[in-house]
């Protein structure tokens, strides 16, 4: 039995033409469906590609909708499409290794309600985050990567732990990188925080390298994980201002207040259905 | 004869219900017109106002649809509408009185087609815009204040200058207060530059209020002008970081900059009619 | 018996004449100590007045010192002063009332090692930051403002708790007045953020003066408390964009950002001695 | 003959040891010379690289102060060191090629007295920029790169142009490379707007780069010109933030408010002896 009212997101992208955003709102409103936003995007004004999110609300029967959605309208146009209903909370794995930080941003925003998911584990390499799991009654797995095979053995393990089990992979400063597999397993659902304002810094120590050039402003990147280290679509970036007078040492720390603000805006995008990924780029409806 | 394709914006504000994009997208599908961008907004998930705007492109003639949009669809809502087509090229009066910094930052953007308009004169109380008048080619009218009567006269003539002749009246940095009679004439027409952050340090020298107030922003706000003053509709806001190092002198110079971006990011909003103002506040499709 | 080596920093009031540089620096080389760091500033180029900072690290009597620079260098100068020893550790109060993220954010840097200070106590009106308290070790306090006689028994109580026990008091989000008493003991270390951009928005709820207002930019100050309320001298400022699409409930849940980073960089620059006090106003040595 | 009252500026650089500051400003006080501003920096708390810029005033021979300080306190400590007075004026070139915007903000901002220079010339290989020459009455260079031998005889013209000539060259959008020669002749007095946030995008068509990766940002940086392209010393940066709705197109347009904001901050700053470039790096005493 369908609860009485239920509010969802609809995801679509497919070749530009004319009459898809009257469809699409015709379609909803002949099935009763009251759209209550609605964004679209066109990357050129013709021959493109089309892009739209509408979020809507109303006493429908999930099935009956989708299957005339993809039967009526989807086909038509050939649509990549999403639906994701608000009552279907995501399930979140957060990773993480030393530096706590990024995840304990999204910790304290989950427990404050600012993050529509359930959060399923904490998973590190190291054994400190246990401490803050305990804090958050959440369960935590520790995964080492130490000792001959550690590796595979680790590889294996996450793979236990996470496929089928989660939607969401956070890499909250995971230091590790994940295996093409899994990363192949996850296509859009694993969300890197970089630290450093991409493409500059790629690679290893990116605050070290920032100081060594002597930038004015540092920054950090959230982005989807694709096979390509740090090559990822970028779901969002924000700058600081520093000087001079900042050693490296200053620069992560200061760095840190970036990350933390950049990935919980890149997390809380994704569970509220706001990020297309296309051509190795995201169209981000906020 | 009308031309073989053209270009319009449309602005929508209504009670807010039920399936209006899809009849507002149905009705432009249906009279061959394509939809380039679509952008809404309500003020509540339900019952509140409802705000969109469509770009469209197509080969109409526009006293067809226009008549056939507020007879179809306008009245059936409850609609307060308007249409733009790209080829009405607005007409537009610099106001100004010693500070120029801000009219020419309009001019230089206008010059390098940032700005889709015409400038149809530069108003000054002072004599000393006339040479940049002349340096862009454009027609410049002196209007005293001085004397007996001064006030009257300015105002007799500033009406016998702009009204019918002019679509937008924009004060960049012009001291004097515009007549209720003419502030009636252009309801959201007129766009003031204020050089604070509203609504802190309304009224005169608000660089030497924030001095002494000891703020470590500045800032600078663009809005419609009404009746009362500072208390318009605002458009846009910014603000820079400054600290105990300024004198008051440095604000005003340092201001300079604000005001500049943040009055060319208004007028150009309004120019591509992306502003909708409803109940004292302003809607921005950006 | 001192430690071999001490770090401490100077901070400088004094009407502004020749040479005040030249007698400080030279007056520390004599005694031995490095200057590591000094920032001066003064309010005009001749006749105001003058602000320094000086870092300073030497093996050193601090008590020598002291009475040494009282007598040769302040008094020529009429100097108001105090030197910070590293080693005097300050004791923190935080107060708070419903909302916590202001002090979870100061409690997590805290613990990072990003406050060079002491939490002595956690004080609320809400008995909800007692768990908070117990995750981090540290004592809480509930002091109730109900029933009858109940302003003046919390009055009395938070007295007896912070006079003579604390270095600064931080209101991170305690939605009580302090008394004129409280605020005459603790000039210039109380620390207040109030959640608008003052002087914009003084009073209560101003999220909802700001949506009300349709303000394009929100943002948060931390400002010392003095008897007039909002009225402190302002230590930090930020702003964050916002849009039409934001209810007054967004801008509260987007605000905390802010907040947070406002309140947190404005007790960091306490902590380090960076800021100085002077006819309502702050400089901020950064 | 002197004049009875003067300002300079001295820049400073050289091993931190115990007692610079003191000597400085100890010297300065001997030879009545007033310290209306002093800036130091040192990269280590002990044993790096000390930085000092220092604004004094007084009836004082230039001759006389010059030879005192470089016996007495720059050999002491080995200094490198520089003078500057404010009469000694300093003449500027302006490079451009066919956008003219960075060039246009600098021209606007020396008229309104924001940039204190002689612009001595706007050398150019097209010839369009020579009307805004005319408008400011400045003198201006025609030099073509077109032909056979042409890119050595624009470079011969150049030197002549310039060498001797100027103390300061400003590449305002200058698409052209300057010959190895001319670069060793003006070490950290070329200054040159890139149109990314270095080092991301190096080389041409940065703004269709950071389109191609989707950046959320862009930005612009000003630096010194070095014999590596794009590499040399960074004086200032910053950026805007951009969508998905951003054709490449809209980022060369919008960028072009960032480069004239970030190429008119690091001309000024250099003409007020802000900047000491040290190491690959800057300094900036802002």
């Amino acid at each position: 039995m369908e609860p009485s009212s239920t509010r969802a997101r609809l995801l679509v992208t497919c070749p530009d033409t004319s009459g898809i955003v009257a469809t699409v709102t015709g379609f909803l409103y002949n099935h009763g469906v009251n759209v209550t936003h609605l964004d679209q995007h066109a990357t050129r004004p013709e021959g493109g590609t089309f892009f739209m999110r509408v979020e809507f609300v109303g006493a429908i029967s999930r099935v009956a909708i989708e299957s005339a959605f993809a039967e009526v309208v989807a086909k038509r146009y050939g649509m990549d499409w999403q639906m994701h209903w608000e009552r279907d909370v995501r399930r979140v794995a957060l990773l993480v290794s030393k530096h706590d930080h990024a995840m304990m941003e999204l910790l304290w925003r989950w427990q404050r309600g600012e993050l529509p998911c359930d959060i399923a584990m904490i998973v590190s390499n190291h054994p400190d985050a246990e401490r803050h799991a305990q804090r958050f009654g959440l369960p935590f797995h520790h995964v080492s990567y130490e000792g001959e095979g550690g590796l595979e053995r680790a590889e294996a393990r996450l793979a236990e732990l996470l496929v089928g089990q989660v939607d969401l992979i956070v890499l909250a400063r995971f230091m590790r990188i994940l295996s093409p597999r899994m990363v192949d397993l996850f296509p859009s659902r694993i969300i890197n925080i970089h630290h450093s304002f991409l493409p500059a810094f790629v690679g290893a120590k990116p605050y070290h390298q920032a100081h060594e050039r002597g930038v004015k402003l540092i920054g950090a990147t959230a982005h989807y994980v694709t096979a390509d280290l740090d090559q990822g679509p970028i779901i969002e970036q924000d700058v600081m201002r520093v000087s001079h007078r900042h050693l490296a040492d200053d620069l992560v720390s200061l760095g840190r207040d970036v990350e933390r603000q950049v990935l919980a805006r890149a997390v809380r995008w994704h569970l509220e259905d706001r990020i297309i990924v296309h051509d190795g780029k995201t169209v981000v409806f906020v």
